[in-house]
């Protein structure tokens, strides 16, 4: 049995981890770390785990992290950072939701980011835990930087074209809508229901947080630089990112649709849809899955890839489960292999 | 293997039993009826069970259905009952999660649903599916019919306290919301999301067809007529009931908070939620919980029971399958230990 | 022209005031007070005023809102008790759509509201503003006392019927369900999105702050004390209130939907809606009506009276405006003869 | 006293009609028919309007109509083109907010709906209603096209910088969220709220009908063609659409802020935000509003075009009185000049 920690219990992203891994059949989660709630019953925060965690949310401890073969960081940006020597030091895993260790340029993070990096010679040693991309050496890593919810929806779909050379790499373009989830589980008006229900609309447009880590992602398939627009949009539901690709065409693109059903054959969360078809989120909710439709329209020269996510599995805590099954060797779908909540 | 077939697999107590059975260890799904969708994959029509489902729609067909150990209906009213007797006869176990038994006075049942009954003779071998009530005949059961969803929340709220006799029986009223899942997935503008979105109303207040079923399940356990007012609400969510019941106390409720913990202590579905809680029906979206509070407001001489349940999981499909678990001598819990999905 | 001032602009009641003040004939809003935002551009926070609104934030200033002729106080409670005295001294009408002056038991007021009546002198002097009951007292008052939202929709439910002894007194239900706006516009995990969304839950079941409020205008109307359970709900939407209220019929009922039509004949603002008919809040959304309709469930002893409004509007700001056009001998319709927004 | 008749009244652009018109102080409807609900009462089907429409329901008919000064068409595509001959022989100005006049090319539009049009001649004859195009032309106007909701948010948005050639005219994107009330009043399953709640998606990514219609316009700036991709998307919201525009920057833009607020400065109904802000649909909402923001993400050589309205006012409803009262005389604000519903 797998001891697990989860440093920052208290967001979306830790208690979507409890959610999946308390049912997880070699996974034994030990510690729940929460300043906010420390002593408290976790089940009395989050009353769907009732029956299912006798847990109390503790104060962050090194000692008790240490314990753990695995130790999840669903913590703020800047805080894994602070702890992950330690924890490696004591042979622990670490598997970090934050952006702490996404971006190989310790500069380029800290301008995004606003902070000094607190050990940028780690950050070469993390591996980006994107398995489609990386599974090899997801195997290996000791330091695992979860990809954020957009790099995900986004590199996955665009993975495949870049990688073929299809398309103007100059002029890539990202239009992507997620659930207010994204925004995570504390007090701020921008995110009251009042504010985000029954409305849409676009923010960040002169440069999200998430841009350098796409920007990177797709660098490394590519081998050359590109040029990416990224806009992201607020969307009035809970869960799920939708994003809408454009790429123009240079390329001879009739294969395309096979193109994907190949590069993505062997993978059980990524799934290419029949031609024609449009991806909906809602097919995704609460599942691990990626699904993912090319279109062509009016056989013009502008290709147009649709990629969905549960922002909250694939794009976080679904995909730091898979990537914790690839380094300990378990069945990468061991406790993912669940079905959409639909309707 | 247990081998299952669905008749009406197109509506959304039907993709929600796909949704849990194709994930059941011990059930494999070999048929799924569909007149509208018949010959297409069920896939195609569900793209959230991609990748667990390779079957087909079929036309309902006595044949087909008899080689399965078990059939569940998932048909509007009116359905099961023409097909009911063949089945048995050739020994496949019925659960029917229409209406077509759930009433057992035949003439009751016909003027609140409008139609003959055309097997008066079955009902009476129907047993209520409501596994708190009646686990042991449903343990014998060939015929079993599925509760309603809002007779589930306000039963299992209800029950503990009508059995103590502590309540006027005289008095009950249930104040009862929905999400809109629970009008169906048809084709009718009273249900579009620019009619039910951002809004909430009161319906068939004068009249709701699981008035019937409600009132005979409470008088079958206070051994005595009641007198019930049901007022159904359509709440601008899609899963989800929660039941606000109300009872003017007549007797000594001092430990009426542990009389239902004791009463479900055993019931790994129905949860007792700490003195002081409310229920949330988020908490059990997607699972086959339901959660109640009891709470006394100031003191005063009415007890307000809070019930939540996912209306398609607990009040439909879930409910359904925790059904067949026992009526096969599984696990009860069998493919039904989830967590809801929160947020 | 009437020179009107807002204390408090940046709460949802705040601009629902500005939305409807902008627009109207006879006033002219100078001052729009806010600590948060001082010396910024209401139209930089709000920009659906734009074009509409040349005013700045200012922080709050006596003699700024001393030259107003009416001062609206849409703060959170505590705040226009603490202002009140020198406004009315400077002869400026007070419109206090707090709880500061509803209640006319200091006493009681502390308890509710967890602070002691900064000047508890004036709260015989304030005149609580529901113009269906109180039209003549409005017209001469100086200091009004907005009613809360949940009381609004409650009593003007239930007052025909309390007024004419049909029911039990002793055993009243108010189950009443409402939007998120009603939480405010304040940074809090619990009003956000992701917890309120698609989610139903009941709170404050022990006792809510508008228990009192309700109980007191029900007594009046009562001339004696009355029996109530109010159980306030949240539901996933932004405005509306809905209010299902039960009596016990102990009268002739008979005319009991020609009773409610008397009393509200020349009310413009309160409809009653043929029998049979259930209302819906998305018919009075962003309106200042009160829908209500009357049903006997099966001809029993049961009656259930369902209310609708929009507790923006004919809850706090519309219902304001309604009662400064009262107090300043306007056309009460002024501003406020809009159509809901549908769909 | 202008006389108005509405043909297709019992859909989301009929009622909205409605909605607007019973408060213009200029005009009377005295006509709206419905082949469905015929002698029904206008506002027991919309409750939203009682008190203020009396009208019933009538089946269309040309006399009662050609009684009336002006005709709104709020039909399905197809109807307006069978009475708009007739009508405007006896002199009744016509106001089509179908599909029927809008596109210039009787070939082309029957391609895209499916049908020969029944008098192409009079296409010719049809101004297209997009005022802050065509004001002078819609001021002698007898038949009227209204635009589409995408083709009135993505024109405005693109329309500056189309005129003033900075932009690679051959690769323009649009890509488009809207509300699910763009899916008109019927029934349909796509449109329940079980469906479209809760979930994103693009939709006719290979051709929507209104791509011919934008590309028309854009042409007729541009003077020469333009190649335009344009992806719809449903978003779970009821009103509302965001338009999000891509173009290559090929002039120089350094004033392109100052462009836009020059080319809308005198038009009320088109708002260009303050540089760095973004629209949201709420601010908008309920009022025929336009509200438009420009970036340039990263300084780099993409332009961002956001562009927000709502669909059903000026993308429908709004337009069309906006219309009217340029082809009138009268003022074009008159009965439009609201404050939009926020929150």
């Amino acid at each position: 049995m797998i001891s697990a920690g989860i440093v920052g219990g208290t967001g979306y992203t830790g208690v979507e981890l409890l959610r999946i891994l308390v049912l997880h059949p070699d996974v034994d989660v030990r510690v729940v770390t929460s300043r906010s709630d420390a002593e408290q019953r976790v089940d009395l925060a989050y009353p769907s785990l009732r029956g299912l965690c006798n847990l109390l949310f503790t104060q962050p401890d090194i000692e008790a992290l240490a314990d753990c073969d695995v130790v999840f960081f669903a913590t703020p940006n800047g805080a894994a950072m602070l702890m992950a020597e330690q924890l490696l030091q004591r042979n622990v895993k670490i598997i970090d939701l934050s952006a702490d260790f996404r971006i190989k340029d310790a500069k380029e993070w800290s301008k995004w980011y606003g902070m000094e990096h607190a050990c940028p010679e780690l950050i070469k040693e993390a591996v980006y835990g994107l398995p489609e991309v990386n599974r090899e050496a997801i195997k290996q890593a000791s330091l695992l930087a979860c990809p954020g919810c957009y790099p995900t929806a986004v590199q996955l779909g665009f993975l495949p074209l870049i990688e073929s050379n299809l398309i103007d790499l100059s002029y890539l373009i990202a239009d992507v809508k997620s659930g207010v989830s994204g925004a995570g589980r504390k007090a701020q008006v921008s995110a009251l229901m009042s504010e985000t229900g029954e409305s849409f609309k676009a923010y960040a447009v002169n440069g999200h947080r998430h841009l350098p880590e796409i920007t990177q992602g797709l660098e490394i398939a590519a081998k050359q630089s590109v040029g990416l627009t990224f806009v992201p949009h607020l969307t009035p539901m809970i869960r799920g990112i939708h994003a809408t690709l454009y790429g123009k065409i240079t390329g001879n693109i009739s294969q395309v649709q096979s193109l994907y059903e190949q590069k993505y054959q062997n993978e059980f969360f990524v799934d290419v849809l029949p031609q024609g078809q449009h991806p909906d989120t809602r097919n995704v909710r609460g599942s691990n899955n990626c699904q993912i439709a090319i279109h062509q329209p009016q056989g013009g020269d502008t290709l147009v890839i649709l990629s969905v996510i549960d922002n909250l599995v694939k794009g976080a805590a679904g995909q730091a489960v898979q990537n914790m099954n690839i380094m300990l060797g378990l069945d990468e779908k061991t406790a993912l292999k669940t079905v959409a909540l639909y309707p």
